[in-house]
């Protein structure tokens, strides 16, 4: 078996949105599709993936370094052993070729976005969805029939006050969620708290998190630390800048209530050392790696083997980005929960079409791969790369 | 005055060699030209910039989200107080807009792409080369006729043995350097000592560096240690992977000899943590941080401001990249001495034609901005961005 082609595309998937430190107008997608020459159903097999959130398109490094590495490797040593599927751990070494080791960044993203095409197509390949895939080859407990969801949420925006502020989170709650996420640091700490109070109005603190997005320094750490410890929030992420481990450190002595970060740590190697140095505590905080920023599930399942050799639990992972790749390694690797964006970064966000969120759970979808073509939005995006037989 | 236009061009610039960890055989560059309004001896004054060596054109990533920002904003707003010029940083906040914390890597190339071709343009409306514009306005000594430079050399490559090895250190000795540095780990242990032997035949070992491009696990970067102890070598640069400070702060604890590493720390924060954790020795340890791959020249000065918060000497700072930008910021800023390519990664190693090497110290050109047109094989490529009027 081979691959016979490799496309791609960018779109815009600017929204008028911002957090403490970004706004979101001018954000781009990237979208690949990996062609194979296995039929499945009469169809060639076309497994699909897409940069994550929050970033941008990184498919010019896909298309100038990636996808000519693979499209010129011999096809026998990007397949299993039983040359039945492909490996996609083959495929990744193959497109990291000649990559220098340390300098992450967009070009973690490059690496994710061929990657989660790589394992939908083998997931395809082998009849499963992905996390029924993950599990069955990778994983070491039994997948779930749901796992628990939280939803991101709670952004500023222009003309945007706290009665739409307590609508949206109305909304999540009618949605099936029951944890919520809400933008802090973008507002004084003095509007911030009463942005705070509107929504405890509404979801019990101890299912409410904060999210600073690396916005403070250290004196407004300690000042934020200081308020929002008599809340008992659910937790306090990225209170600071993601690559200052000396700051996350200080907060974790300072603050006793849960912390998260590491959605802007784009490799197994940032993340251990945000293990080594940051000062985190395995009994309470939760560590969020975005699986579509940083490499992969190749180096996902390398960064959970780190995780649990420096004596945390993988349920301790609960990945960013809210969309089905999220999901999937949550379900089929047996990680704590996902974040969900039902309604922002779009077509991205989000599930299948009409997954079940109840009580703060969701459920899987059964479609093989990772089962864009159940979301109606995204898989009418994927088809504008023309991958498809007519 | 106002930015009229910016322009790019990625170019291959391949070449069968290969170190420790790296095949660069289908490495590119990128160019950009910025074209401002400013007319000097009756032509518009154009910056140049190059991304890298040893990485990959970033263009994309400058043509899609940085340019843009450049070429949206009110000009005004890129000018220095004055009005008569760029201010470098202020350009630097502009295409930085919408950028995430952390993640560096391939980004941090891009702006520092864009970052040079600024500063050249800066530095030619103020009708000064870019060490004297950087000495006036950011540096704290008086520029030097001359700084320290080395050579970096002695690569692996198909069909060298010892005696072609020896050849290209004896022209090094003749082209007026006395600092040496050749490539280690490409070849087992004992391999890699008869190549240090025949080359300290020709070198003394207090003038010889071996670089190891972050290819040593704990185990062979001891055996490595122990075996080089002995030799007096001038620095051993890079023997783990570049984020793995732990690893090297073992090897701090074990090798007494000088240590060389910072290349592949693609920004402040990323050469901070290293300061903190990698255990390295401010009275002998080299800082290699690399201007033209971690966000250009307004970064690395907050970078060497960072330095010395943490006990350092900005001349403890040796700039990798061996091309006219660590030149210029050595000589402009203060630092202790520059690597040279006068043969690899052309057309962007080396410096002005004819610029008078001698005893293991380089003359400064006498040209405004990097003089990028008194080095031919480079201008000829920037020549082709075809921003020059006709």
């Amino acid at each position: 078996m081979r691959i016979t082609d490799i496309k791609d595309l960018t779109l815009s998937t600017g929204e008028k949105r911002s957090n403490a430190m970004m706004d979101f107008s001018d954000m781009t997608t990237g979208f690949v599709a990996v062609v194979t020459d296995v039929v499945r159903d009469g169809r060639p097999v076309i497994g699909y993936g897409f940069s994550g959130t929050g970033r941008y398109s990184q498919n010019a490094i896909c298309r100038d370094r990636m996808i000519p590495r693979i499209m010129a490797a011999d096809p026998d040593t990007l397949q299993n052993d039983a040359g039945d599927n492909l490996d996609p751990f083959r495929v990744w070494d193959c497109m990291m070729q000649k990559e220098k080791p340390g300098g992450h960044g967009d070009r973690a993203v490059a690496a994710a976005t061929l990657d989660m095409a790589v394992w939908d197509a083998a997931a395809k390949i082998a009849g499963q969805p992905l996390y029924r895939y993950l599990a069955d080859n990778y994983g070491k407990s039994p997948v779930p029939d749901r796992v628990p969801v939280y939803v991101g949420g709670g952004y500023y925006a222009p003309g945007r006050g706290l009665p739409e502020l307590q609508d949206e989170i109305r909304g999540h709650l009618d949605d099936g969620f029951v944890v919520v996420k809400m933008k802090i640091g973008g507002a004084p700490l003095a509007e911030d708290l009463k942005r705070l109070d509107a929504v405890m109005a509404i979801v019990p603190s101890d299912n409410l998190a904060v999210d600073a997005n690396g916005r403070f320094d250290h004196t407004a750490a300690m000042q934020y630390s200081d308020a929002l410890a008599p809340l008992g929030l659910r937790w306090f992420e990225e209170p600071g800048f993601p690559l200052d481990f000396d700051l996350q450190a200080d907060i974790a002595r300072h603050y006793d209530g849960p912390l998260a970060t590491g959605e802007n740590l784009l490799s197994m190697w940032d993340a251990k050392n945000l293990l080594r140095y940051g000062g985190l505590r395995p009994e309470k905080d939760y560590l969020q790696f975005d699986c579509a920023l940083s490499y992969g599930i190749c180096e996902y399942i390398r960064t959970i083997d780190m995780v649990e050799e420096h004596g945390w639990s993988r349920q301790r992972l609960y990945p960013h980005g809210g969309h089905l790749l999220s999901l999937h390694i949550t379900a089929g690797l047996g990680l704590g929960g996902t974040e969900a964006y039902p309604r922002t970064h779009q077509p991205v966000g989000g599930f299948t079409d009409g997954l079940t969120i109840a009580d703060g759970y969701v459920g899987l979808p059964d479609i093989p791969g990772l089962g864009f073509e159940g979301k109606s939005n995204l898989y009418e995006t994927l088809k504008r790369l023309g991958a498809e037989p007519d």
